[in-house]
């Protein structure tokens, strides 16, 4: 089906599409007025010819940022709004926030919403985007850059992540340290690879340490606070209950602390527990909770340094930067009794 | 120093300004290729002869809304971000979100930013902009509506709020039902008007039911979590100590859980507290928490209709709308024993 991929002009469209060249330009410009059918035989047309357009004038700028989330439900997203909101306000840029719901339609919508105005360049959060509006976003000419605190497979952009091995690692040295031997783990999703970085990274304590790997002490979770309950309460029933708990994500950390409340034990007195990302909430549970910093705003400033460069033309510094976790201790671990 | 406001044109302008036509059209147009020095005496010539222009050719729109923050780190920025972006993005507009930190300099790139681009019009959250910029605002015709959860004094804008006495009644109400009579509060800045309602509603309630206030039992606080930490041991500390707490944020609730705690008091066997927000974390709280709902989501999204309707040259409904509260009853609260 595909052509040879030569230039072509808006003229030659126009001729093809039987149209006129100033209905092509319209399409070519994101307006609105063009009918559905006709746009869409012109944009397979551009598309056929790989015809290259940006979408502002070479030399100008849209002085706009987009920041592409899934959900705006996720308790970290303001913190990687924050970040590039601070990089991208001193740049001039204003930062276009949107939530696609991992919904086709709702992506879509969004794809449209961008060809009406314009874009230095894109970051997704963790979101996946359909090849075709990927292959739309390189035809407009807009970069693009992932910010992918979850460890998503590679996709063909700058990605920006957080070091959850060395964090994992970190999380089950303190409590190795303060002489827990028998620690439960309540596991993110796996197909997450930041869940099996943060496992792996549990695991690597243990060994070091001298300690064997208990496979009964390693329960299934999925980030949210409804499993941590249900994770805690799994090892708590276990013939030899574990005297520390790290869990892959503060919500599940916060889910056990409550699982341990209602049974009448006491954080760190009976139990010490361990969270993963260290949002801004866990500084006020009760008790605070000692957990592994992910720097998620510092996350949110590199990918927008990264696509302000590529707007520029320039190269990225490497295709994925890993930024260092950070062990936050705070009240909710106490030496083993 | 002002003179009459008639319409001027741009090339009487330029004649003025001792500047060519194409140099004051880059100005309002807001193109950054003209010297600082040039910019300043065309703008002010602008703003003396009242010059009316639009960020946008008229009949045309930016497809973009902008939400504008003092501050992303307030907990709830997320919510309010939620209910702007989905009603923003199904009419084809993007969210500009923007932090200027209550700084002068801040607010003034975020205008220049602004001019640099277009915008269908502004949603302020709680935060207040220079006089000089209302004007600009004003004068590139862009529609402004406020956010405003904390009940600001009145701007010369359409507000969008809550109902902060009657949710203050409400949540006193409820303790009152559970048979408690020593009920302490822990408020917010008296400056804010919402500070203010939500004590009044709580006196209210306490009238109501014949049990006299005892102004022993108000304490202080400014909605962080620390002061709500330092309010609960004040009231602890009384001869006459109360057995329920009202705290006029949830952080502040959160922060009095944390004081209990501490003490060995269990929440709600020993105390009942109730907040004020329903901020999703507090419903992972140990115990989850007992709390007013703001219908924050919903407060976004209705500023952000008002504000489409004012870029369509549409009236609002009305020029301040509060949306109801909301008493979410979980596991904080238990009859006095």
């Amino acid at each position: 089906m595909s052509r040879s991929k030569s230039k072509v002009t808006i003229t030659e469209i126009a001729r093809q599409a039987g149209v006129s060249v100033p209905t092509v330009s319209r399409v070519v410009n994101g307006r609105s007025d063009v009918s559905e059918g006709t746009r869409a035989r012109i944009e397979d047309l551009l598309r056929e010819h790989g015809y290259e357009r940006r979408a502002t004038a070479p030399g100008s700028r849209a002085a706009l940022v987009d920041l592409v989330f899934n959900d705006l439900d996720s308790p970290w997203a303001v913190e990687i709004i924050r970040g590039v909101e601070e990089v991208a306000h001193a740049a001039g840029a204003g930062t276009v926030v949107s939530a696609i719901h991992g919904a086709s339609g709702s992506a879509r919508q969004w794809m449209k919403n961008l060809r009406a105005r314009a874009s230095d360049g894109v970051i997704l959060v963790t979101s996946v985007l359909e090849p075709v509006l990927h292959d739309e976003l390189r035809r407009l000419g807009v970069p693009l850059v992932v910010v992918d605190p979850a460890g998503s497979p590679a996709l063909d952009a700058p990605t920006v992540g957080a070091t959850n091995w060395a964090g994992g690692m970190a999380a089950t040295e303190h409590l190795l340290s303060l002489g827990h031997r028998r620690i439960g783990f309540i596991a993110g999703p796996p197909r997450l690879l930041c869940s099996r970085a943060r496992l792996d990274g549990y695991r690597a304590a243990l060994e070091s340490a001298g300690v064997p790997v208990d496979d009964t002490l390693i329960v299934p979770g999925d980030f949210y606070h409804a499993s941590g309950f249900a994770g805690a309460g799994e090892l708590l029933a276990l013939a030899e209950p574990p005297t520390a708990l790290f869990a892959a994500s503060d919500q599940m950390a916060l889910g056990a602390i409550e699982a341990l409340r209602r049974r009448g034990l006491r954080v760190p007195e009976d139990l010490s527990v361990v969270g993963f990302d260290d949002l801004p909430e866990v500084s006020w549970s009760a008790p605070p909770l000692t957990t592994v910093r992910q720097p998620l705003s510092d996350m949110g400033k590199l990918a927008a340094r990264t696509v302000l460069r590529l707007a520029l033309g320039e190269e990225p510094a490497s295709p994925r930067i890993e930024l260092a976790t950070e062990l936050v201790v705070r009240a909710s671990t106490a030496p083993r009794i």
